[in-house]
């Protein structure tokens, strides 16, 4: 049975990296004492060993222990003998080309959905939807496709941002951006503020933290739903 | 000669559309009394028609006729008519498309080196840069390449944004996707603020408006060009 907790970000202000929701992932990881994580969106750029080494002591306060997943030869195999997966923010068009390139993009959705435990914040929760389609990201690098793991039926925007009351910019709020999209798309959106992360236990998917999260489907006025309800939409 | 005005947006904060640089376009379209309107990144979703409508609103104030370029049976043949071309923002990765999908991204820009005028705000300026690779926008449709015109030695970023300084938002400033960027591409950005513009005459490219903009490149610290100085990048 799959299960994954998707997050909208690693870390919230005037935190520390994960700590808002270590125990949640001690309660997540507690069969297991390793995680495999994956650093392929290097955030600011960083290489994947620093990005690891963020994660490890992220992981330490509940006494996991994490691998890279670039120090294996065979990127496939170690997916297929992990037990838990943890995918990191950065860039998405960065995380989905790697994964692509590895030609493993198939082989963790298969793991997934065998049972591997699966948690990610930002660039690593978004792939979890149907298509990339839905990050805030920069397209810093061409992917082979914008199709990502499909693990939920629907599309995360993750770090969901309110329009700004009284700001002068004129660039697209995220509401405008995501109405552009269900022009020429039909998955439903699901906008998780900072804070919040989606619990998926097989086919049940539960808000979880202290916010509501926003919800766009095609032709439809965008609508909140509650922390701790679970989301019906496909 | 090429001569083009590459704006960071339509419109400023309190203002109306175009309204900000009406003088700067009586004087470049002077010799025209035609302007050809690339509608294809359709702001918010609405109609090619609908946007057309808008253009030609906005061009009224200087006694220009505006038409789409969606209206003729033969884009291609419409661009080599033309002797003016005004693209508006909205979605660049549906403009970039568009424009591949008609076979007109190397008709437009032939067009402009061949001395057709170029006006272009948002996704419409950012596609005179040498890819579409650091624009703001959601990926809600896959084009078949990032490339754009390269009618310029360099990336724009429009709407370019400071960080914005007490922001609780954990989401990557503008400025570290641009640093992101520059882990894996050489080319260099210019953030032009809402209300900036860059006039290209040949290849001198004088940066206009009120406000500095923000040069990025790689392996060095961005630093700030002052207004009507001639950007010397390359």
């Amino acid at each position: 049975m799959k299960k994954l907790i998707i997050a909208s970000t690693s870390t919230v202000h005037g935190s520390s990296y994960l700590a808002y929701i270590l125990p949640q992932l001690e309660e997540f990881f507690k069969d297991t004492k390793e995680v495999l994580f994956i650093p392929y969106a290097r955030p600011g750029g960083i290489s994947h060993d620093a990005y690891t080494e963020i994660a490890r002591k992220g992981f330490t306060a509940i006494g996991k222990s994490v691998s890279g997943i670039h120090t294996f030869d065979d990127p496939a195999e170690a997916l297929r003998n992990a037990k838990a997966v943890f995918t990191g923010g950065g860039n998405t068009f960065l995380l989905v080309t790697q994964l692509y390139k590895n030609g493993i993009m198939e082989v963790l959705r298969d793991a997934v959905l065998g049972g591997v435990l699966y948690f990610g914040t930002s660039a690593g929760a978004n792939i979890t939807g149907l298509t990339m389609q839905t990050t805030n990201d920069m397209p810093i690098i061409y992917p082979p496709s914008f199709k990502t793991l499909g693990l939920v039926p629907f599309n995360i925007n993750p770090h969901y941002l309110d329009p700004s009351e009284g700001s002068k910019h004129m660039g697209e709020t995220r509401e405008t951006r995501i109405r552009e999209f269900h022009r020429i798309n039909t998955q439903p959106v699901v906008g998780l503020r900072e804070g919040s992360w989606l619990e998926v236990t097989g086919d049940t998917i539960t808000l979880r933290g202290d916010l509501t999260a926003r919800i766009f489907e095609q032709d439809k006025d965008p609508y909140e739903i509650g922390t701790n309800s679970n989301l019906r939409i496909s």
